[in-house]
Order: C-alpha cells, then sequence, then structure tokens
C-alpha cells in the first residue's frame, strides 16, 4: 500500500491489516522514535475528520502541518499540485488532503516522494470514514461474513457509501441502500430496500448525512423528510435486537434520524468518532513504515542547543 | 471543582488554591507525564484568552487541539453540543470554551466525561480572566481583605465586571462601581461612585473595555468618553501612591484610558497578560488533578516506532 | 545581531555565518534543549513562508504560537504595536512578523524585550527569502564573487528584490534587473538589461512574481507578459549550460515562467522552499542564542506531574 486512495484498490487482507492494527493501537499507544510531519490539506470544512487526524498524529509524536486555504497563498491562485509540491518541499513526510473535486489525486499520485491519504473526495471516496465504519462493526460483530448492511439515505452525493460499498463488499458482507427518489446512484450496483424493510432485515444500518452543501437544487423537504425516509421512533422498534446504527456525522438531527436516537443504545455515532482516531492512526503507521526504508529523513541526529 | 465556569461557587479556599498553584507554577514549571488534549472552542474571536490558554496548555506539556467556526462543521449547523460531543469522542481531556450565549455551559454540564473550562459566557462570566485579575492583585498587596477596589466601565455588558464582583466579594474586599449613564447593571448590587471619587479612593483601578461589538446602540459617544469617565491624565493624577491599574485588554487607546497611562508605573496591564498564563496553568492543573484518577486515558502506555 | 529586519544591515560575515549554519543544520538537524514560543504574526496571506517558519520552529523544539487576523482581537481593532506586545506578555520567545506596511518593525524596535524577525514588509524587504536564495546559490557555485545575478520581473512591487540586490551586492555579486515598462524601480540604483540579454548572461536568472495583489493599477496585460518580458522556452535555450532559475513561488504559471520550465533541470524552485526551512533555522537559532543569556526563561525548570 504506496497510497490510500480508495477502498476499491484493498485486498480484504489489508483491510483486516488496518482494523488489526487499530485495535492494538487502542490498548497500547505507539509512536514515532522521531518527530514525522503530517500536512494537513483541507480544502473543504471539516472538524471531525480533520480534528481525527491530527489527534491521530499527535498520538504518533507527529508535528501537524495545518493550511487554511482562504489564509493562504490559495488565495493568490496556487494549484492543488503546487501547494502539496510546497508542503512537500517544506518537509512534510506525509499528504492528508481534502478536496471538492471527486479524483483530486489524479494530479498527484506518482509526482510525490510521500505518501498520500484521501481525507474525502468530492462526490467520490472517504475511505478512512470506511475504516472506521468497518472498525466500529468489527469491534460489534467480529466479523463480516453474510452481514446485512444497509446505507441509507442520499446515496448519490456520498462519498462515505461508495467507500463503504466496495469495502463491505470485499470482507463478505451484504450491501443494500436505501434512498429517496433522486436520491439513487445508477453508477453503484447494489439492491435497493425501502426504509421499512431495511429497520427489519438489517444487521446494520448506515445512515447517511443529506449534503445540503452540495446539493444544487433541493430533491426533497427536509421536513417531511424523517417521516418518509428517515429513522423514526417507530422504524427503530422493529429493528433485530442486535442491530446497529451508524452515521458518519454530522447529523442533521430530526432529518436522517429522531433526535432523541442519536444517542440510543443501538446507536454507536459516538464510537465511530472514537474509532476514527485509532482508525487513522493504523492508516498513517502502515503507509509511513511502507515509505519509512528509504525516506530520506530517517537517519537525521538531533542535537541539543543551550542558550 | 469538578468544572470551572462561575466564580460565584468559588469559596475563599478554592480561589487561594488556585492563586497559590499559580504563583508556583511561576516558579518552577510543571507538565503531565503523559500527553493530554485540550480542545479550545472559541466561538468568539479572541487573542489573548486564546494565546493565553494555548501557552498554559504546551507548557503544561498538552496538545492543543483549534477550532475555527468559518472552517469547521458549524457551517454546516452543527450546535456547541454536538460540537463538544465530537471533541470528547475524538479524544479530548478538557473543554475550553468561548461562546456568545450568557449560558452555553448549561447545554453540556453533567452530558460530558471531561471537566470544562470556561473562557468567556457572553454578558454572563469570564472566570479565568477574575483569576488572573485576582493574582495580579494578589502579587502586589498580599492580601484582599478590605481592598478598595473600583469596577469602571461598560459594567452592563461585561462578563468582566460580574467575574470580578463576586470573586472579590468572597475574598472580603470592597466592591464599587462607576459607570456612565447606561451602562449599570441593575442584576448587580454593588455601589456606584463618581469616576472622580473612584480614582481618589481605590486601592485597584480597575477599567473594562467598551464592548462596541455587543452593543446594539451606542449609549454614549466614544470621544467624550475619556473626558466625562475614562482614566484621563488628571485623573490618575489623583490616584494615591500604591494604587494600581488593570485592564483586560484590547484597550480603546484613549477612550477607557490617556493613550500615555497604559504602560505608566501604575499600570499591571501587561503584567495581567502574563499572569493569565500561569491562572489558566492553575486551573488546568487543579480540574485535571480532580478527574485524574478516574480517567481512562492514564494507564496508557506508549511504545516507540521506528521506522 | 539583535534583530532580523533588512539584508542591507548585514555585514558579508553575518550572511555567511547564517549560510554555514543553514548547511550545518542540514546535515544535522539541533534543537533546544527547553521550549521556546515563536509568535508568527502573518497579516498578510502566506503557505510557503509561513509554513516554512513553523517546520523550521518544530525541528528546533520551538512551540510556535499562531494568529489569524479574522479571528482575532485584531477584528476589534487592535494594532500591530498591542498585538506584539500581547505575545511577548504572555510568553513569546520570538516575534516573527508578515504585515503589508513597508516598514511596520519602525513601531516595534526598541520597545520588546524579544528578537524581531521580518518575515516580509509591504514592498519593503522580505529578508529570510532573500536567504534561502542566497543558500541556493552558494550551494551551487560555492561564492558570490563577480556572479551575474539577473532579477527579472515585477520590481517595484518585490520585496525579494530589494532584499536580495543589497545582499548579493554586499556579498560581491553583480546584480541587473529586468523589467516590464512601468515595473521599474527608481529608488535602487542597478543597471537595467533586456530579458533576452538577461538570460544569455546571467549565472542566476531569478524570476520574481507578479504581485497581482499589491497592484492598483494592471501595468500590463498578463496574457503578453510572458511573450514579451517572461521566461519562453526559447530564452531558456540560450541560457548558459550552469546558469540556474529561482523564483521565491507562487508562481504564476504561463506568467513568469513557462510552465514547463518549472521544474526543469535548471530550476532550483523546490530547492529553494526546501533550504527556506535551514536558512530560517539558522536566522532563529543565531538569534536566540545571542540573547539567550539574559533570557528570564532559560533557568526554568520543569517538574513533571502524574494525575
Amino acid at each position: 500500500m504506496r497510497h490510500f486512495i480508495s477502498t476499491r484498490e484493498l485486498s480484504a487482507a489489508s483491510i483486516y491489516d488496518i482494523l488489526n492494527t487499530a485495535e492494538k493501537l487502542r490498548d497500547s499507544s505507539e509512536s514515532f522514535s522521531q518527530q514525522y510531519f503530517a500536512a494537513n490539506l483541507f480544502f473543504e470544512p471539516s472538524t471531525r475528520t480533520k480534528m481525527s487526524f491530527l489527534v491521530a498524529e499527535k498520538k504518533l509524536g507527529m508535528a501537524p502541518l495545518d493550511f487554511q486555504p482562504e489564509s493562504s497563498s490559495m488565495s493568490k491562485g496556487e494549484s492543488l499540485y503546487d501547494t502539496a509540491r510546497t508542503y512537500e518541499a517544506i518537509g512534510a513526510d506525509l499528504l492528508i488532503v481534502r478536496h471538492l473535486s471527486d479524483r483530486w489525486y489524479d494530479e498527484l499520485i506518482g509526482k510525490t516522494s510521500i505518501p498520500i491519504i484521501n481525507a474525502g473526495a468530492g462526490k467520490g471516496e472517504h475511505p478512512t470514514q470506511s475504516m472506521l465504519d468497518l472498525l466500529t462493526i468489527y469491534q460489534e460483530f467480529g466479523s463480516f461474513e453474510n452481514l446485512e448492511v444497509v446505507i441509507a439515505g442520499d446515496i448519490k452525493h456520498s462519498r462515505v457509501a461508495r467507500s463503504n460499498a466496495y469495502a463491505l463488499t470485499t470482507l463478505g458482507a451484504k450491501v443494500y441502500f436505501t434512498a429517496a427518489p433522486g436520491f439513487e446512484d445508477d453508477s453503484l450496483d447494489f439492491p435497493y430496500v425501502a426504509i421499512e424493510e431495511a429497520c427489519a432485515m438489517c444487521d446494520v444500518l448506515m445512515l447517511l448525512r443529506i449534503q445540503h452543501e452540495r446539493h444544487v437544487t433541493q430533491t426533497c423537504d427536509t421536513f417531511s423528510y424523517l417521516a418518509n425516509y428517515g429513522l423514526t421512533m417507530e422504524r427503530e422498534q422493529k429493528m433485530t435486537d442486535h442491530a446497529i446504527i451508524l452515521h458518519p456525522a454530522p447529523v442533521n438531527r430530526d432529518v436522517e434520524i429522531d433526535t432523541r436516537l442519536v444517542e440510543c443504545t443501538r446507536s454507536r455515532i459516538f464510537k465511530q468518532m472514537e474509532n476514527g482516531v485509532y482508525a487513522r492512526m493504523a492508516v498513517i503507521s502502515i503507509l509511513l513504515k511502507e515509505w519509512g526504508v528509504n525516506h530520506e529523513n530517517v537517519a537525521e541526529k538531533c542535537q541539543t542547543i543551550t542558550l
């Protein structure tokens, strides 16, 4: 694994390596024996993912390099390529990028000497979100074989749906979609079920966020969305005993899910956030080890200056 | 002390514990034996308070987690509660919050498993500012008993006035207010004096900032404010030899105070900023020790990875 | 050297001290034996310079203090002086300032107890950029005596041109300018040559960025700029074998330089960025050593707190 871009490229073995590394990092932390720099290039707003990467980096003993599009040379018209190469030149050992383009990495892969992690690519993929979702399911069920997972909501605009559908299929789970009219995605070949049926059958109900900010025209009224397509109190009652609820957050309370269910017994929403740190530590640590041997900085010796 | 929200809840013993801890931290720094994370959630602009907390955290060996409302999921409509719980989930050991609501903490207290520090609550309280003000007075006079303290300026819109009035009273000082018409606060029961009388009588003159940004309509003309209600060169001459001047800053030069007095002999304005770091280190350190025993992260062991 | 403000004040010996220190720091890193705080006060947008300072600070074991004009008390009208003094009061050991004023440092020098580094002063100077340019030339040619350096582009609005012209002259290089009509600077006394002649004669071609954001009226059409005044493929062919190309970046691709030349064999553009970290480490380390002996924080002892 040279970069971490898409779950479609990941074998079951690679995914299990990430999940097991993440579990190990939960028990006893590890940090690099020298200071590595991570460039966090978030061209789109983010709290959760960005902070999760930041905590992962700090726990690994890395130094994060922040980036603010509005106060950077991006405001002078600098491209993603030039920005990324700049961070590499000034010492970044790792690039973590979120960008509104679905395939922003095409202009970087093969042109840098450091690994790249996809932290969200437009309506494309969000593979580290998938790893934390998988980790949460893995902790619950111990395996993925024949698990019934329903991904519910705005499939069409969701990079989370795409990344999870690929990875879950690789791991042997059965993936279904449920979506309001207009939220289906023709490019993904998975069976659709109604929300009522979904709740009754699934082991895992993976709710998606309605991406208001990515929609040009509203395809549905958010006020009636909960009643027609969301997780209401009534539908939650129909779920099987062991079924769990996931949501990548931020939650639109009372849109995708009744606000009273956000922290209910079967919700793993805050657990997912916690797992995000361990999943990202695992991805970073595996990538840097893979690249590490040839890395220029490795042998650097540091002396101490006393003023 | 489980959280640090209001000076009204603080006993004299608790306050002295903070002041003495701060003094001890000035002499010899202390840092935690492991890395704790502090989430600095500033929903309102701040240089001084935010940087002061940041330095306090770094001196204690903590890792700060930053937050920018404009580039975060707050721009996707996320609430304070969800934001705070998110930071907790991804590993924050402490929440430090500034918010324009007077009682933002009502939606958090009792719902988190980590301590919360109030870094400014609308027109409510600003208790760590009070601790640094008290520390500055304490260094000067060694006690508070019967000290005459005049708080002067925009009482009505000042969380600093409120927090200090409570704490100083608890410590046995005599608190007076002086305010331009329209800047009085009926909800606080302290005697008002004229600015001339205030200068002549006080041991401590605590000037407040005119909160232009919190006013809907101007209640006074800032150009005549200095002459009528501010600290002019003439009034400073009438102060007793040992009297000192405080101001929480940023100072509106030539509004609350003649610009030539900002760094005069009896001004402690920059000393206050310096003390802010020690006062905040004290509050953080006391809170974390209080919570520490039961804290999940405490036992984490860290191994070193060499690439 | 008490502050680092202008290359005009630097002797050849001081410059060589910086360059040799930078080269030493490339080979084996050094870090301070205790944590010092660097306040990075960037009042203008910056990616490269700000991140370069940040990496330099982290490699030296320092703790950076960030500053965002838009979310700070600058939005309450606080001056540069009050902002700088505030950072000093809360514990900064070093001020690094970029500001749109050509001589912002006039209001600070002599009024702080900590060293100040100029990270860009309006159309005035940008001396650390000059140090990294010199370091890149030094690595290439080993000396500056009689080297022919052409600085090409928007001389009038460039602080980089000014800082480099002074320093290169001090070191014995021969400096020429080439500029489109309206981009000349009457206040600098160096000979002008045409771009064709410049390419044929120079050892170092130092391209400048067209500072769109500093221009009130456009003095030239950017579309025809490359053909008339920029580095085209044809002109690059006329350069001597050993000649190198520099650019402070961000590059306006196909304006100052044909996009295909940005990473050509003789381009040192990304090398410059890498060198920026070492040059800045050198400047910081030399300044702090100079001030260090009298520095209050030096003797601070740190004890460990275990919760």
